[in-house]
């Protein structure tokens, strides 16, 4: 899990060529809180998304692989709120967002990508979008990132934006992203929302391929509370800005990309996960010596799933045998008596069973192992050399009572 | 989801032929919780198991899959307080449990059916049994069914007992069962810990058969919490003391059989639901209208594990949108523009979505109907004639204070 490239700042407009605004236009009563984010490009860019396999899916979804089936988008609207999903008009609205960027912005309606996230199955109309988007057009600059992060949060307590540089045949490239939890997040093929941009030129077709398997390594590897989301959709767009030969094949130029793009997307999902709803710690399960990567995937992602061993992290309480119990109902074909588990955090590292069984450990210095906000399980499966890691956080009273009244 | 057969009292002991006993040996630390239960027959039973499918099972399963391999067994002991599970002598204690049961009862300890409950990974021994196992057998009764089933409890607030009366060739026969939750449940071809006796004369191939169909049915639809336990099983003796003619086959005998076993197994299912690790509502689901029995099944057991409307359903948040959600996400292939829901409780029904889309409701009266302790979501998918009932529990402060400090 190296992590090669310098993070800059900027986000989703680290890269040459691109804009964003974030503003409040009324979608949300209270009037504090941004609701719409635009991001654009000065020029078409190569765009690549992955959808959720839910099949109870937000109008938007459906507008946006129109738009973008062609390979190619120049711009991205987003509104928080409200979800525009299981609503009779979904589409219709969603067709209606894009077609007021166009008015405002230039930009072909074809080439928007529209998203929405918040309630579902609340009504929605155009009325916010029609009043105050000549007003967030005009806002768009270059430093505009964080105020479309902010505009895509829900129950988000932090926007989370990242970018890093690289290098592609002596040109410095860009990628760079915002994305929103923090909640109903167990990605399946996809995720909440996650918008990247890049200046580096790549084709729509190893963008797409660079996007699938960047995915599954990442966000599809994160849970907060195994719900996976009706409107989850991870958009990249590539403008080609900084000048690089365009990466047309897999290759040195495509495999510095991808790993850029994974950086991003990991370091996504790891604040993402420590924000999810509630969350007090976040919580990560490193799986080594696994048969294949599919085992060490299943494993690492039961564990983090597992409700028992995430209230037993919110109480610093060193169950392990919860660890296993989560192996054992992974799924994966694994031989227990291999398995060995270790707690770790900034203050320490706690072996508490090896060979799958259980060997004295020293409490308290296991609680404050636990006590710290970043805890790691390293599970040790003795059977092979791939390994994985997953992203969650524990469950708190706070989860119970931000989805206990989520809607009024 | 008829309920044809009178209740009786007595849980396992109701049925003719089988005592019960339940003490505090020594296992746990509190002295005012008992922690052993025995039940015995009179004489050998036709005996049928079904286990978890978690890989990390507790050695207890081990030892009674030998003993019950023949297909008859005669007692049942089992232990809350520690699950003897990930333990290196795990085998050796629980075959040392059996043979005790054999020096103080008379019955060969390979027609002992062992359980355990409680921490995973925790060292145990013989002491408490070796002391406590002749006190244990003297105190075995006809009453003794609910002792034994307090013995079992772990975090369970109550003891769950169901007994029922039926008719097989003019002979009076019953079925009584008693079991224990509450957390790490989510069954996988069997469940947390449910005993069953009867004094009905049936087969071993019959009596597995029943089980394992009534199992499908039941258990293995109900869900606190999303984790499949590594202790799980089910045991059901026959003793045959009834008189019935054996039920060799199926046929008339056998089909009214199973429907009292599914009967005692489906109120089981709710006691145990209902009483979820800090839940304050019992949760169903009713799907009608399904293509198929799986995708009924699929959609109902989706809907109560989803931890958002679990939370919901604590808030009493009418927040329909996260039912519409997990349907989406279940696995099954549904049409979402057909699909019709509605919350129902004591108090009234409450239509909130039809054909997909959201209809407007009176919040307030959909507040009283979520705010009742028992809460039914029924969906109709109006693609079929199937239907299947799921059960769960909302999720609640106290899931989470329980759980965070489950240990110590």
């Amino acid at each position: 899990m190296t992590e090669p490239f310098p993070y800059i700042q900027g986000g989703v407009v680290a890269a040459k060529g691109f804009q964003a605004a974030g503003e409040h236009l009324g979608i949300r009563k209270n009037r504090s809180r941004k609701d719409v984010a635009l991001i654009v490009s000065d020029v078409r860019c190569a765009a690549a998304c992955c959808y959720t396999l839910n099949l109870v899916q937000g109008a938007p979804l459906a507008v946006t692989k129109a738009h973008v089936a062609d390979g190619y988008a120049q711009a991205i609207i987003c509104n928080s709120g409200n979800a525009n999903t299981c609503n009779a008009n979904g589409v219709e609205i969603a067709e209606g967002m894009s077609a007021l960027v166009q008015q405002y912005t230039g930009i072909a309606a074809d080439d928007v990508v529209v998203a929405s996230t918040g309630v579902i199955g609340q009504e929605m109309t155009l009325i916010p979008f029609i009043s105050g988007m000549a007003g967030l057009a005009a806002a768009l600059r270059l430093g505009g990132g964080h105020d479309a992060a902010e505009a895509i949060m829900t129950t988000d307590t932090v926007a989370k934006e990242v970018a890093v540089a690289f290098t592609l045949g002596g040109k410095t490239c860009h990628i760079g992203g915002i994305s929103k939890g923090s909640g109903m997040i167990h990605p399946n093929m996809a995720t909440m929302l996650c918008f990247l941009t890049t200046d580096a030129a790549i084709s729509p077709v190893c963008l797409q391929t660079a996007l699938s398997a960047v995915v599954k390594d990442t966000f599809n590897m994160l849970s907060i509370d195994g719900d996976t989301s009706t409107n989850d959709m991870v958009t990249v767009l590539a403008n080609g800005q900084a000048g690089n030969a365009e990466i047309t094949e897999e290759g040195a130029a495509y495999a510095t990309f991808k790993a850029a793009l994974r950086q991003v997307c990991g370091e996504l999902c790891r604040v993402m996960a420590k924000d999810g709803e509630g969350a007090s710690k976040l919580l990560t399960c490193t799986v080594t010596g696994a048969k294949d990567k599919q085992t060490a995937k299943l494993v690492a992602k039961s564990v983090i799933c597992s409700m028992l061993f995430k209230a037993a992290v919110f109480g610093a309480d060193a169950n392990w045998g919860r660890v296993l119990c989560a192996i054992g109902y992974s799924g994966a074909a694994i031989d227990v008596s291999k398995i060995d588990v270790q707690f770790i955090s900034r203050v320490g590292t706690i072996s508490v069973c090896t060979g799958g069984s259980g060997i004295p450990f020293d409490e308290d210095a296991a609680k404050k192992v636990l006590s710290e906000d970043e805890i790691d399980v390293a599970v040790q499966l003795n059977a092979g050399d791939e390994q994985a890691i997953a992203w969650g956080c524990d469950l708190t009273y706070d989860y119970v009572k931000i989805n206990g009244d989520y809607r009024t």
